[in-house]
């Protein structure tokens, strides 16, 4: 509860310690013209670890639900909105803030980058993607937050449908495996690829062929709305 | 920090206001032969809600770890030991808690009830384990707290073998069958169920039958231990 302070101090009161409460956005970008999985990340421009790069977030305000304060940081920290975020992980090791007993409930996502503008505004200098391959080093515990982001993502590939929105409305096989290879950061093989893809039964053939492309044109294809709809309610398994 | 108050109370003062922190463990029994899937409730005897069922839980003290102060709290309240708690989802509406802003991690376990000698301690009357389907009313957002923990359980038996470390060493299909059913709280159609466990390829036949039972012996299985592991990492896609 609020008590009377110092003239200009405000100072909450309490008869046990309390930690304080924060919310950090892993944000992947699934770059698919660069083939390359991205992740959002600011220069802090406030101790501790100022110039130091993060993961987007900040303290949650009283009054505010975990998901409200998530999202307000991320917009403030890097432009982006409007992202669905899912929480990942509490992450409360009484040693990951040197500021002591700080508390962080993490959120992660996956955009299309060229779909955001990014521009840092509040407690950051700047805010840019970074290939997840050649990160540089991060504030606090965030290389563990960014690896379990990380680890939950590429987990979710075998029994969801990840990211499949990100692709455009009409896409190759190809295209598609380039998602599942640009997520796991490894090659899969072409005709297995194409073998799980088919028994999962969610595609439809439109008839189409690939038009303007350098190489021989392939076939098109689009998700079946009903089939992939199922597919998210009921799970899927992708051997990989 | 902590700063010095009046003669016997020590207070925490805080530039901006924090909340409290508590964990709670929702944890499943799962009862073979009373073929039943239960939950652990304590009866509060402090307010608010005294008198009230509860998922046990309790606030977390400066210098833990989440995953100890849910370890401990879990302990004093029931008595239950040497549990994998698995992290669930943090809770933190502004308005969960009568005592104001209280920020609760959750994590969730299954185990067999015969195995935990239950026993009430601090903070709590008496602990028992309830069936799921027929809950007293919960404290605080407590049955929303159950609500997550069910459907995360019943949504990882689709990827995860989940519970099978809770059946005999030697099992018959129809018992792995039943922890099935007792988690989902449904029948499942015994021709499709063995279909599907024998796909899944971690069975090994074991040659002998069941002894001493009322009914038509039936054939005894393990998990081949390598199989199983490989299950585990790779996930698996049970379609129920």
């Amino acid at each position: 509860m609020r008590t009377a302070g110092k003239a200009d101090t405000r100072v909450f009161k309490y008869e046990y310690e309390r930690p304080g409460l924060t919310v950090d956005c892993v944000i992947f970008g699934l770059d698919l013209d660069e083939e390359m999985l991205k992740v959002m990340l600011i220069e802090r421009d406030v101790a501790p670890y100022e110039g130091v790069w993060a993961i987007p977030g900040g303290f949650v305000r009283p009054g505010e639900t975990l998901i409200a304060a998530a999202t307000r940081e991320l917009e403030e920290e890097t432009g982006i909105a409007g992202v669905f975020l899912e929480q990942l992980y509490t992450f409360g090791d009484p040693d990951r803030d040197p500021r002591g007993w700080v508390v962080s409930v993490a959120y992660y996502a996956l955009v299309s980058p060229e779909k955001h503008h990014v521009h840092a505004t509040a407690d950051a200098r700047q805010a840019r993607w970074f290939p997840v391959t050649s990160l540089p080093p991060l504030a606090f515990d965030h290389e563990r937050i960014f690896a379990a982001a990380l680890e939950r993502i590429r987990g979710k590939l075998t029994y969801a449908p990840i990211g499949f929105e990100l692709l455009p409305q009409k896409f190759t096989i190809k295209q598609l495996q380039k998602l599942y290879e640009i997520v796991l950061g490894r090659k899969l093989d072409n005709r297995n690829f194409r073998k799980k893809i088919f028994a999962m039964d969610v595609l439809r053939e439109l008839g189409e062929m690939q038009r303007g492309v350098p190489h021989r044109a392939a076939r098109l294809y689009k998700f079946d709305e009903r089939k992939y709809r199922q597919l998210i309610k009921r799970g899927l398994n992708f051997e990989l």
